[in-house]
């Protein structure tokens, strides 16, 4: 029970620092963070709780991520239903919090509620291809330096840098092409709070990432065999 | 008296270094460094410290964390008043060495002097609620991050980097709500030399963080009992 | 064999993070990550595959890095060319990846493809003197740091830190200069899918970065012997 | 020797980055990394530094941090003249090397070459007593943490991150001031190049440094005693 909490309250942090930097501070006038400063928080939003929870729950704080890690041989089926449930309820418990903050403030328009999207509902009008392509491969990516990262040969301790600056990159990256998924959690709070076309594209944001994050957990698991 | 000192050097730094960045750097004709550097300069100030004297005082540098610390039953009640006396001063002090600083240039204008504010003296014109919220549940996960990257079970070393790179992403999150406090140290000091507004608003940033760090000390307590 | 799949594999990681970042996102309008976010993501592939693979195949992920490391006696000559087969494959894999997901937008420009260029073909203008100076001096010094920051003598578990960083510090000098190369492999894939200028200028950024290397895995055997 | 090669060459490579990112990248039209950039190139060049010479000559890359070291007791006094010398030659080396690369490039000015100054030749026009204040403050915690980040009982090997960060925050604050110098190596080298002016003003970016440094010095000396 107390790694489900971890899972809620980690990825309550990640939505709501992650999401909450573009919704508030992205776009400000002169002094906005700018995707650079987007990708930053989406990151350290991952670095910090490894720290903090990390020795709880191993902070997957995405959907994706516990299935690579089950593909991969290093979570157990049993515990990725819960864990999936936690995640999804800690993101838009996050959303819920960021959509007050950001509603104090006379004349606020969320637009997108940094959803994700492919096509129209693309930053930079990016297609359905182009977007399947960047979350499988992104995600794939993103899994590989979380079950190298936490190996057994790996130097301990450095994981959580490793993985939290992999999702900086991440989203250096891909931000113009659908604004980042890689974790069905994160982007199933946005779709709720953004509604229309953002929820009815929300599948893609599901199925890309955990078809990168399965063949990662595969391919991770014949490089580290036998060595 | 040493810790005391050391609490006083550090929180000085993180005044100086944090609220500095703002008032010289944040604005400057094209080359700038927006609130992204001002973020980066907050955390760093914290970062930096973690490692110099973290293994003198603890490196508190916040009246909240030193409460939120003592509510996770990891400082000791009877230490409270002198860290959070030695934090004020230490942030007037980084205050007094920044205002020195910032008047050597003919014609500025030090408007709210990096002071923290809602209502009119936020940054991007967000409500009290919203600043309420924002400032509670920062310093809440601040202190979920410093408890728990403090924790025995969590790697040791790393503890300064979670945390520093906690306060850049909370500053990435919440600069155009509140202008960020999280540390009632470093609201005083600024909201005394900007006088007016800034020292009328000035309760909420003692009541939230120190509610939210609170909270957090009493979540961590009870996720980390046990195990 | 499991080596060489992991260099392919990173090597394919730090063109399509490095190149796509700057494809992608480095002039987004108003919210685009720069020279900034394009260095920051180069050096992040290379920091997070060095905790993912290093403990694979050592994390190279470059030519002129295995042929230091050879100068620098740290790595046998009879790998060097299945090393630098597999990381012009894996770099020529993440250039298509990333033509892929850059051509699924309406009306899209390639221009250089992030390619490495001089003269008329560099960022700034520079000239081909130029060129070879800050490429032969940027290899140079980024093998001073790797064999450096992964000698015996050197903190445990931290080079992939310092080498991931040093790539960024290359990165935020240089790209007005060449757009920055200190990696054939990388040179090549772009250059391929650019052609004309930048495929004839090819050569300079295979010249120049192993040359720096070498001179760099000289200096470092000299620097660390009988210590 | 060794030891003075290694601070030849690791000062070469601070000013060749912190000062080439300044002349070559900061003011790129819209792509360019501005005094946030330049903040973390300098850093970073301290930080991959600190990992690849530290267990060499102990990466000073500064006559003020010798000195600060000497006062604190970390450092014999013998050594100091022949680490100055060598920490001279390698700035000016360094900037013989950019201003070789950046001369190489039709119609260019280079104004002040990363010069530091106060008055009309302050970034920020600030006057010569906000210079004093913030040179001998900036290096004052530069030392601290330099001192503190080393000391025994401080985390192993976190050093090279704390010391590296502190510099890139010394940046984000006092760049707009004096360019920001704590080293004056890194000062000699610019103004020797730059002339006129700079020239005039070099003294007080060897007397404020120092004069920093040594005060941090017997400050961390009575924190750390009898403990």
């Amino acid at each position: 029970m107390k790694k489900l909490i971890a899972e809620f309250i980690g990825t309550l942090w990640l939505v709501l620092g992650g999401c909450g930097s573009a919704v508030l501070a992205a776009g400000f006038p002169e002094l906005g963070i700018g995707f650079l400063g987007v990708a930053l928080a989406f990151g350290l939003t991952v670095l910090t709780m490894a720290y903090a929870i990390g020795h709880i729950s191993g902070c997957h704080l995405n959907p994706a991520v516990s299935i690579g890690l089950w593909a991969g041989g290093r979570f157990e089926g049993k515990d990725l239903l819960p864990y999936i449930i936690a995640q999804v309820l800690g993101g838009l418990c996050g959303a819920a919090i960021l959509y007050a903050i950001a509603t104090g403030k006379a004349g606020v328009e969320l637009g997108g509620f940094a959803s994700n999207g492919y096509g129209e509902a693309s930053p930079g009008g990016y297609s359905m291809g182009s977007a399947l392509i960047t979350e499988i491969v992104m995600t794939y990516f993103f899994l590989i330096v979380i079950l190298g990262a936490t190996h057994g040969k790996a130097p301990a301790g450095f994981g959580g840098i490793a993985i939290g600056l992999a999702l900086v990159l991440i989203h250096l990256i891909s931000i113009p092409v659908t604004n980042t998924s890689v974790n069905p959690a994160r982007s199933t709070s946005q779709a709720i709070f953004a509604g229309g076309i953002f929820l009815k594209q929300l599948w893609l944001f599901w199925v890309a990432p955990v078809l990168g994050a399965f063949l990662a957990g595969i391919t991770y698991k014949f490089l580290s065999s036998s060595e």
